[in-house]
């Protein structure tokens, strides 16, 4: 039985430098050891996100990151607008309710882009405080075109708050040119450090907006004025509560390898290996279930042919090969299979992937050209060959 | 220069086999390895806090833990009771704010325990939701008299929330019988597991509050009823949010060697070491800050001598012992230090620990005799090895 190959929409696997820093005995929260690494941390994050913006990062999952990011520049009684095509979405007018903050929601197909100019719209009849979206939603594959709809939200006195969970570190993202206020995401998807840390950042006009505030903010753990003198200087050793210790040195490593690859680098070889995972598995007669042009790069979701059960291919391919790859979330449940190709996955994990599709299809009575499916996504795989070596 | 021993009150280090658990390769959240890690998780949290309340297990600090106990039972505009000796104590007072919760305090002198009586008088006069309490202060070294606070409020109509971050695996905590509704504690102190995960209870009584709650709980990361699926049964693989993996697996890894020492042993291990180390350091002339009778078996507060350095004593023992301990904290900096003992801490470590205080007051011109010190701390943990050679 060869090792497992996690191939999920997050977690992912993790560098074994990283999983070193994860074996370390624990240090102090105040060692120099630590605060380093969180300054390190958050100087790397601001590169990543490409801000000028405060970096916060806290111990808990992304969905702490969107309650963090809304329930600070929002408050009670205010309006915001939800961009809604997928699972996570509407997650944003969820928490924005239990905080007493009214959303409004603008819909699109599951499967397609959110459209610019009807969200143009949306905003020239309403009165809101911030626009919700999310960049890569995890059920459907969509990438929403984020850096249009920040070129339209920029015009209009609104805070924009963008959820890049399922696209930070994996494709490009410029949190200032795109005029994003308050920007989140996870430590366990393309970043590729273990799960457990949500990374933020507050831009100034988000920071002026807290700091204008009527009322004070309706949570505490998740404040960002209660963080903002640890994530402001580290070094300052002021206390708000612990931190996860392994999982801030870990990030830091995993931060570290990111920029030591590169981020334009980055982006080029998740692109490529998207394309080249795409191409597999459209040679296998399979239907991708994401609007072309706007599918995201980390990664692909399809469409479960008919006669096949979601939940067998799965299961044959984790028992031929240990392939592991997700089912349908949310309403896409039965429907599509996920393959999550996002942080430190190669050319040679895709093809393995196609490989474990392609024969586990053909085993469960779907014939499917797997010879041919890997041609083609090795055809696409060459340009990553030729970048790198050029490098 | 020897490996670094971390003295300090949390976090705390871990047992080899819970590191081996940290470095291995990131799974799937729905893995079967998973969902079963969790579920092991989640029964010996509830028998770790002798409930049959239901357990809970979040990713983040303790202190997402206290705002989580009192979000969820407690609703905006009603009024909850806080008992405060302590630097954590008033923290509930503080979240519960944020919540739109009033808090009354009833104040007591750091250092001194809680009185049962007052707060018996307290509630006489006032009609509280809740009361609060922190078991054991990390900044005072006081263990309340939670068990005796308990049997008051149980014929007051009020819930009973008890902080045990640094008290539960090491002191004896009995959720059920000593009248606590929900119960929260941090996987860093004495359980000996890396931070970043917050492990909670409720009450049959809690769950009914909750239940009958007029408003919703204005929280999303920490509503309850949003995790409660997934806490009852893991194996139904119910997604809310993406827990942290690897800290879930390194805290059953860590609850499974607290019950292999067992439940009674660990807690005579902690108050056999608290003793030594405390005859210890006041054979060395220093004074412990906590009152008698009412000290943590978790960790010593002692004040520092006359013309010694907190920061300068704390500094020779790194320097030259590898030894860490912590300094006072809010009020209590400069004038207390703090030496936390708790989770896998061994006799070795006490005498080490004393050995390095004692060398070093004499370095910083504080004459002190380790030796006798060091004598006396044996004869108390003679009893510890009398009683391991017994079992």
């Amino acid at each position: 039985m060869p090792k497992e190959l996690l191939m999920i929409p997050g977690p992912t696997r993790v560098s074994p430098s990283v999983l070193k820093i994860m074996a370390r005995q624990i240090v102090s929260h105040t060692s120099d050891e630590f605060v380093e690494a969180l300054e390190d941390a958050l100087k790397m994050t601001a590169n990543l996100f490409q801000t000028k913006g405060q970096p916060v990062i806290l111990t808990g999952s992304g969905t702490l990151g969107m309650e963090t990011a809304v329930c600070n520049v929002v408050e009670r009684g205010e309006r915001i607008l939800c961009v809604n095509n997928g699972y996570f979405g509407p997650r944003f007018g969820e928490l924005a309710a239990a905080h007493g903050i009214a959303a409004d929601s603008i819909e699109f197909e599951w499967g397609r882009h959110a459209e610019p100019s009807l969200i143009s719209e949306k905003l020239d009849k309403g009165n809101y405080k911030a626009v919700t979206i999310v960049h890569v939603d995890t059920a459907t594959g969509i990438a929403n075109p984020i850096r249009e709809v920040g070129d339209i939200v920029k015009d209009f006195d609104a805070l924009y708050i963008a959820d890049t969970v399922c696209s930070m570190g994996g494709m490009e993202v410029q949190v200032d040119n795109w005029h994003i206020d308050v920007c989140l995401t996870g430590s366990q998807k393309a970043i590729a450090a273990p799960p457990g840390l949500t990374l933020l950042s507050f831009s100034e006009k988000a920071q002026h907006a807290i700091e204008k505030r009527k009322s004070p903010v309706d949570a505490y753990y998740a404040d960002f004025g209660r963080w903002k003198p640890v994530m402001q200087d580290p070094r300052s050793r002021s206390y708000f509560a612990t931190p996860s210790v392994p999982l801030v040195l870990a990030l830091r490593e995993a931060l570290r390898l990111l920029f030591k690859e590169g981020l334009q680098n980055r982006w080029r070889r998740h692109q490529i290996i998207a394309d080249a995972m795409r191409t597999g598995i459209e040679t296998m007669g399979l239907k991708i279930f994401t609007e072309e042009n706007f599918r995201a790069n980390t990664l692909s979701v399809f469409e479960v042919p008919e006669g096949v059960s979601d939940a067998d291919l799965r299961r044959v391919m984790k028992d031929t090969y240990n392939v592991i790859c997700a089912g349908g979330l949310g309403k896409l449940k039965g429907k599509t299979n996920r393959i999550g190709h996002m942080g430190i996955v190669t050319p040679d994990n895709i093809v393995l992937t196609l490989n474990s599709l392609g024969v586990s299809l053909n085993k469960l009575g779907r014939k499917t050209d797997t010879r041919a499916a890997i041609a083609a996504a090795k055809g696409k795989l060459k340009s990553f060959q030729l970048a790198s070596r050029s490098r």
